[in-house]
């Protein structure tokens, strides 16, 4: 099998710092994961990253997962033994070998969590996800709209419960592992969505943890250089720059297991006279500038500091932050209208149709 | 095998009946459960009732239970399919041939869905519960004082959605179960508790579904003969009749999937002059007159007619009806320093100590 490349622990810095900026502000903090992960692979060995394409048709690929409300996922700091007891389980309820294993969602921890499972488990782990992003319910995967189905799930928490699901929907797995996650204290750690190497050929968004790991060292080189950041990355990302202020406000609340809110922001420099708002449930969801709606889910709406370029997520936002607003272009298997439907603002009860932002 | 008696789909009235009266205002209205039992027998036949001494020390003994708010078990009639599933697929995963079906909570509905099981599999069911009545949640068996593991436990739902639970307590299994039962509407299906018959000779509240058929048949008879059917059951159970009275008033709610509240009673005839005043969680728990604490769970308090003795259940209480409230005693497994942790006043918030209603 040929190797993309081989990662090791310190190569953790750059795809965690990447994972943060496709986190679009929720995902939760990947600071969490890399440390997970660095931990996995010092003990158990590096870890060899694949393209898909190496992976025979009937090979059996498994994505691992944390669930939960961001903040709580920050606080809870998770055990690498809590993923590979899902993992294992599934497995073992799967009867047979799993051959990879696969990023549920390269925005946020879970860029980080799938290298601990690959360390520990001596497996290789796929370049690539289901989201090119992060998004907060877990249906909300591009493999959903391929006709994989989540469970058989299992689901563990940091106490030594555990809980198998099987199910007549995504939506349903959402609902009963959300429940169960929020009585679990607020996260869980995931097995699901296992499926074939032909399936996954099909169902991924590809590259995207080479993309992390290409983000993280694009700006850490910027930086050696004294260079401008965020225009390193608006170059890397096809992204634009939509917004340069300071937050003014933030209304924020836990409702079910999700850090739901908005933020406002005052514009600076080129913007000055201007102002800007963000809606997220834990990601970055819809943003309006001037009183009109810009940018929405499924396009991506991400964070920066202005001097660093490094990323900011939806719960670390305080009054008086100065901060660039960047817009990137989806994936575009959620531009179809299956994936709007899935991930598109209606589905988050934002009273707008999707408009795509980048037009050709 | 001796049988201790065959049930067919006409004795089903009797053990409903009889288990309203053990049900102590909850545990669902046997009604909907009595529909189920009768309809599988007539399908799939009668059920032979043993005693747990009849099999052997090595068989493999499993409860099945409804658990829900009684409001939403009875509004959403659920099917015996739902029932048959997750004991299907527990004894599945136990890898083993279930020898018997047992019951768990002989109040209630859940004094007759062990009849549905058992029936559609063609085996034998103990004479015998894990309450011998009914009581909220679902560590509160006996079954937990001797150790006996409420997991693996099967869940299902009437849509299809299953789940398989594996905790470290069976605090915590309630907890997760019904967080699992809320999310799907209020009331789901279980199976759970599985045990050896050396366990269930010991763990068990032997004779519960024979006292319910006894209770039954003891009001149809006394109505038949026109005779006091209060009285009657009075005598069949050692119960003590602590008053007489009207529901005067009634708060009740819904609270995490529980039906919680109080009802206040004004005396009429003997108790003229006093008042009353009954506490429940789901199940009537504890007794107060003239603003004393007069019986308290473990020990049983259920409300029957004055003209029918037919029992009466927490949520079908109204203003202006007119009840007789009696005081049953406990099984003696309750009255252990474990059993009142379990279930005494204390562990529902009650800020009082168990005192013995029943002295000799």
């Amino acid at each position: 099998m040929e190797i993309l490349r081989t990662i090791y622990a310190e190569d953790m810095e750059d795809i965690a710092t990447g994972g943060a900026i496709l986190g679009t502000g929720g995902g939760g903090d990947p600071y969490v994961g890399k440390l997970m992960a660095q931990q996995a692979i010092r003990k158990y060995g590096p870890v060899q990253l694949i393209d898909i394409d190496q992976l025979p048709d009937d090979a059996l690929v498994v994505p691992v997962c944390m669930m939960g409300a961001p903040t709580v996922m920050t606080e809870k700091l998770p055990q690498g033994d809590e993923l590979i007891n899902a993992f294992r389980a599934l497995e073992k309820l799967l009867g047979r070998k799993i051959d990879a294993v696969l990023c549920g969602e390269a925005g946020g921890v879970n860029s980080t969590t799938p290298f601990v499972v690959a360390s520990m488990a001596g497996l290789p782990l796929v370049d690539g996800d289901g989201m090119g992003r992060a998004y907060p319910e877990l249906q909300m995967v591009t493999f959903s709209m391929h006709g994989v189905s989540a469970t058989p799930m299992v689901l563990c928490d940091d106490k030594g419960n555990s809980l198998v699901l099987e199910t007549v929907s995504n939506g349903w797995t959402e609902r009963l592992a959300r429940a169960a996650t929020v009585e679990m204290g607020g996260s869980a750690l995931l097995a699901f969505y296992s499926m074939s190497g032909a399936t996954a050929k099909k169902a991924i968004v590809r590259g995207t943890l080479t993309l992390c790991a290409a983000l993280g060292q694009t700006l850490r080189e910027a930086k050696a250089a004294h260079v401008d950041p965020v225009a390193a990355i608006v170059d890397k990302l096809e992204a634009k720059v939509i917004f340069h202020g300071r937050v003014k406000d933030i209304d924020r609340r836990t409702v079910g297991g999700f850090a739901r809110g908005t933020a406002r922001f005052e514009g600076v420099e080129e913007w000055k006279g201007h102002d800007f708002r963000l809606d997220f449930q834990n990601e970055f969801l819809m943003a309006e500038r001037d009183g009109k709606v810009l940018v929405t889910t499924p396009d991506l709406i991400t964070l920066v500091e202005a001097e660093s370029g490094l990323p900011v997520t939806a719960d670390s936002l305080r009054y008086g932050l100065r901060l660039i607003a960047l817009a990137l272009p989806a994936n575009p298997q959620w531009l179809t209208p299956a994936g709007i439907e899935l991930v598109g603002p209606r589905y988050f009860k934002y009273d707008v149709d999707y408009t795509p932002f980048f037009t050709d």
